[in-house]
């Protein structure tokens, strides 16, 4: 049942209370699953809420499976629903409750798509010459994991690898933080971190592991040139940094230099002055 | 009732098990009512948890009024307990639904602190002649405050004044984000955000707005070198940005240059930029 029967969507005037999908509705008992990891490996699909993520969703490159809105969500944000039915994905009215059950934040502005999973194999990312990428190894945070994502978007970075123990990019945390940009670069998911950074050398790319030990300053490394090439940032865990040993195949370990007393810099902030390191330097060509 | 008496924590082998504060004990009520921000004002104190904090609070500038630790901690962090003693800070011993009740985290590692409040006037904190100092204008979230407040220590910032309608510097969330450095910059508060930014060009520092619609791109500003001298930077709220008005005040708008196809850069990634870029180019005088 979709929208076109269900909720009405596009007929004009609100659809009547009774034919709303309720938190017992099959199809939404089978979205709500998707905050569970397993199922969404199972599947290949996740939850992505709020319209500016159902937005990218939908123009982005692997496309939705179903919109899910309240009656009010789907009034205020018809411009999406109608995208969606222009794409022929469903667009169902659900309940205040089917919508709460469907979505983790507390102000989800009504709307829940599920969505493909979107990511594409190293090689293919590689293929497109990316000047800039990051990789995400062993980063258990999936606010941080998405926030950084959203920050190598913003820098250029045209591909973020999630490689080795990294959270799942479809957890709903990493989708919200990444505000959008889950759907903007090429999303990579390896197991082996050793094996990304082998490829990323192959690839031309020169390899900077971010090390609050590293042995290069990041204002030297880039006084002396060595940001202006295209470049693959590695970031470790929030609680221990890179494994020593996947540092190591790093053409250079960098730490970003620390003026006053802190005793180092959270993940997210070091990924930003790293990245934009980068961003500037690739701009100059210096 | 001190440590001396109460927990036997200068005496040799374990508290005997009776002597432990409860979460009914007085001075532990009166303790957790600092967990409110008006209980805070009223009493200028505010709570540090985990050894991390509670070292920085006893060696920082304000001192500490008395230290809780369960049995265990107060033997696994020793050092601090004598710290303490040395100081003349009552040390207690309390059990363990006393610290729950006593901190927020759900591994505070045993340890939390009732703290002197301990800002500083502006006109104070300018008389150190700071050459880096960070102003939040409307900072709502503590956890993103206590970041910046890290990121602003870590880049070289003498002092971080929280204007306006910005969280309490002492909210424990701000507190535990800042990992530290709330005791190693100079904290001010101030009602009047412009009013500061009179104070800050009297000083004669450049007063520099982030915004993410700013006329001034920060990389062609580095390049002018508009950034080799003492530097403001002025942060406004997550969802809003910094007043059109108090934006006016400064000497420039500036904007992290978006790269990618992101938005906008969250507000502890964009003030990492930017600190960082001031702390680069005041480093090298360019």
């Amino acid at each position: 049942m979709t929208a076109r029967q269900s909720g009405g969507r596009l007929a004009p005037g609100p659809a009547p209370e009774t034919s709303l999908f309720t938190p017992r509705t099959p199809r939404v008992v089978a979205a709500r699953r998707l905050h569970r990891r397993r199922d969404r490996d199972t599947t290949g699909r996740f939850l992505a809420e709020g319209p500016q993520a159902v937005r990218e969703a939908l123009v982005g490159p692997a496309g939705v499976v179903e919109l899910f809105g309240t009656p009010a969500a789907l009034d205020r944000y018809a411009d999406l629903a109608a995208l969606a039915a222009r794409a022929d994905v469903p667009v169902s009215a659900v309940t205040d409750e089917a919508l709460a059950a469907l979505t983790e934040t507390v102000a989800p502005q009504g709307l829940v798509a599920v969505c493909h999973h979107l990511d594409v194999p190293l090689a293919a990312a590689l293929d497109r010459a990316p000047r800039l990428v990051t990789v995400l190894a062993g980063i258990r945070d999936p606010g941080n994991a998405g926030t950084v994502l959203r920050t190598a978007d913003a820098a250029g970075a045209a591909a973020v690898v999630f490689a080795g123990e990294t959270v799942d990019p479809y957890n709903g945390k990493s989708v919200r933080s990444s505000a959008g940009s889950l759907f903007h670069v090429d999303v990579v998911r390896a197991d082996d971190p050793a094996g990304v950074v082998a490829a990323l050398r192959t690839a031309g790319l020169t390899v900077l592991a971010a090390s609050g030990y590293g042995e290069t300053d990041l204002d030297d490394l880039a006084d002396s040139g060595g940001l202006a090439t295209p470049t693959a940032w590695l970031f470790g865990s929030e609680a221990h940094g890179l494994p020593a040993e996947l540092a190591e195949l790093a053409d250079a370990r960098v730490r970003v230099p620390l003026h006053g007393r802190a005793e180092s810099l959270n993940l997210a902030a070091a990924a930003a002055v790293c990245l934009y390191a980068s961003a500037r330097a690739l701009r100059r060509g210096l």
